[in-house]
């Protein structure tokens, strides 16, 4: 009799979706939102893993540094929930340069080496800045511009956290130097000079 | 007996601050949602008009341009709706350096003479932009850097509205070269320059 | 090297829709949040741009006035942004008739001419009602009755922005009388006299 | 050992306000999102409950029906949860006035008698409208103009629950007509004829 | 003239979903926020009324009580509107098991009988507990553990009202032994003993 | 000249709260989306760090593991931002008992050693059980009955974000026994033993 009513109960709340969770089906557009929802009977366990932040990132490069990114389209389990993570590796004297996330705030956890990390406020430009050791923790608002930089001796590891599924990533100077957007029109909106903006186009394949 | 009725739906309802909108009382502290309500008997029309942006800004400075702000703290019936709004004026050659929000999107109206407005996506660089006349509506998405350029012959005015009580202004250039935040550090976390650092500090009164 | 680590960051972080933004794809369904997103190739700056505005409405008609609405079905890159906006034109003694948007605020500015605009709070009916003239901006809250008439001597405009990218636009008059909603229940409902409602049905098209 | 732990976690998360809820307290000023929480220890279950809706309104009047709130002023623990209710209890004859609820949507069953309940949507301004026996349930999108008319021969009761502490009641024929607002204005935004509208405001109380 | 402007305000407003509401079109995958919307051409009336609480549900079962839910799937037009209903019926001695509703408050009326409700708050597990009588309203803050029992003389019904169009139903009970959860983890993770797990596993079909 | 330009805007912008940010001031009581802000004056850096979470929690106990909080009252910068962290460490045989947060999701990252995760959706009360090595991250959907378990020979370590300053910890077997819930209530709403109810109050002092 008790099944009876287990079997009733699953009957009325069981033929659609469960929305408990909308695992991100990426193989349709998503909304606002975020993805539409997985069938119920699709999602595993998996969906709610993500194993790519298990190893560091390849810091060979010019910054000495990698971001590895888990957010919706690599963590599917994560759409709809309203967080996201990545991993950030820093070889000796790399940098992770100034960006924005614009549509999260961020916490990040230190878990080797020590960072120097700030954010700038938007009010009288004032700078937050701080030395991290292993396992302090730092939170950068929604929007601000803000930096970490390996200010220790050896490798350095942070794990950190957004509000948001797909936070997004702008990093400022590749958005001035990056892509098409006129020398004059970067030097009219930045007061920088036209020299350094053209050996910075040059470094980074920007044209115009 | 109408009247009755009325008096007790009055004596219900009317007991408490009306919750139709939320006046901010500025001499109180605010929260993450926004300042506390001015109790209804002290609201008046006055707090949901705001003449402070019917006359142009100075714009006799070096970037020829100017913004009045009408959020929150000078228009406090905004509070708690959503929204809020501002002036650009730009004498010619006049130009609104990049930016961002970080708590909000902005939808510009042009009013008078002719700007080049763009914004850059986070997602590979992309530069949208493009020259609005006068009539035309431009949307800049929420915390994405953005610019304003008088790219006309005449004086350039145009207003914006946020989709936030409180949107915040980020100015790319004075949030790395108006405070203390150290050259060494500019450097690294940018790219740019020591020399065209300390060039640019010197103009905004940057130290460090 | 370092251009190899921007292929790298853009392979991680490019592989899906860009959600900085989310241009409608009008041909789909939208949901509670607003339409799905384009595909990021197919956007253009034109998604982002507007100028169904920059032209008067036709104010020949009895209210002599229009509204010029820049909703997402017109204005597709202000899906999911948390704004949009309309044009209001009115003629000599032009008026926009008592209304609601059931979906957001609005903030008002005046571009031409002089408006009396108003609202009305469900706090005790209170009326807040203030003559605007240009420059003025004046916001009206959520789903609160308003209206604005032209109260000078010649044409007026106004930009408004709305805190939704789909605002709706009820107004009472039509709500009442522009439909078949049987004359015995608008009488019922609002205590208007038989006679004027099915006056007013004739001249709207309404029927019952 | 077991209870030194307990005692370490009381001591880590028990610090502050419990924000499980955030019961009203009314004696402080509300801000968008509310009123400022009661401390944990003066809050009882007797916030958590309310008993003023257990008894019929009273209904001698000219509606023949009454509105009874339990919004976040008469009930303080719906505060910050998103949820209020109100009960209506209709004479024979009974009708709950044409009206919009800014802040929220609405549910409404019926637990007595037979209730015709009907919304205007602003698009086409289409009725949708049904007689409602006891047990049915109706929901009313927010901000759209509804009514509820007592269908049957006898009394009729509903419970209706909104999706905000503080959903706000804009009765349409009250805004109008139990006010200051000039007659010559309320004729000029709804077409009214001047008679009427005067005739009305003689009925509620209504002034200019 | 008039029905010219009509006209044309109709064209503008008219060309797309109306989005006043949406009414779930089950046929497609939802999304974080719900299911996409209907065609406003295809919704009528019935998406907006639920006559599924009007009988009793059956309460021939070992739990004595049954509960009927109104969510978005049996209920389509509460998509994107926050709220949701389901009946509670309980039998002499019925009772409504330990359960949250992760996604949503909860706000109960009692329409029948007699019920002793209670909830558990996270802040030193305090419980508030109270017997309600007929017309009686509670609020139960979201994700906390609660009960109803039905602690009358006679049968015992109640609506309940979600802020949220699919609030879930989590079970403790059934979580823990009506699955495949192992023995061993049950008991690692709730201290109860190993022989109660496996009688509770047998009773309600769980295993490992 | 444009130092002049910046002193304007200073003053036009600068004059309120900066609500970049919202530093929880913890002496004023909270409302239902957080703390009031702090003065912008008195903010530091040291607001938007916090070393809390730096060092094991004592392990020496019954459940063999610790649970350290860095909500809004330990570390105020999270305030207002969606975000907040704890750091979970479990000796070996180590549990992390089963247990909600009413007001967040979670994400996990496993920082030493190896931790077996799980949790219980609310759909056919399906369980999402995995193995986690270091630098394996798992997502816990908002208020599902979730648990860890050291299910490695050593020490086990983990930081967790949630998506609220302040998700909440309602732990089951705290919650059944370890209040004055009497022990027929218990029994009745989770069909367990009155035996192992009264066992399990013994041990962690509940009573009734």
């Amino acid at each position: 009799m008790f099944l009876h009513t287990l079997f009733i109960l699953s009957l009325l709340l069981g033929s659609s979706h469960a929305l408990d969770f909308c695992v991100a089906d990426l193989s349709l557009p998503p909304g606002p939102a975020g993805y539409p929802c997985k069938k119920s009977a699709s999602v595993t366990v998996n969906d709610f893993v993500f194993s790519g932040l298990a190893a560091a990132g390849n810091t060979t490069n010019i910054i000495k540094a990698a971001v590895t990114p888990g957010f919706d389209a690599q963590f599917p389990g994560v759409n709809g929930l309203g967080l996201s993570m990545a991993r950030l590796d820093m070889a000796v004297d790399g940098v992770i340069p100034l960006h924005t996330h614009p549509g999260g705030s961020e916490i990040l956890v230190v878990t080797q080496g020590t960072i120097c990390a700030g954010f700038i406020s938007s009010f009288e430009n004032t700078v937050y800045v701080k030395q991290l050791n292993k396992g302090d923790v730092m939170v950068f608002p929604q929007g601000l511009l803000h930096f970490q930089i390996n200010s220790g001796d050896g490798v350095a590891t942070a794990f950190v956290t957004f509000s948001s599924p797909n936070p997004g990533l702008q990093i400022t100077t590749f958005a001035l130097f990056k892509n098409d957007l006129p020398t004059e029109t970067v030097n009219a909106v930045t007061f920088l000079d036209v020299a350094q903006i053209k050996k910075l186009k040059g470094v980074l394949g920007g044209t115009n």
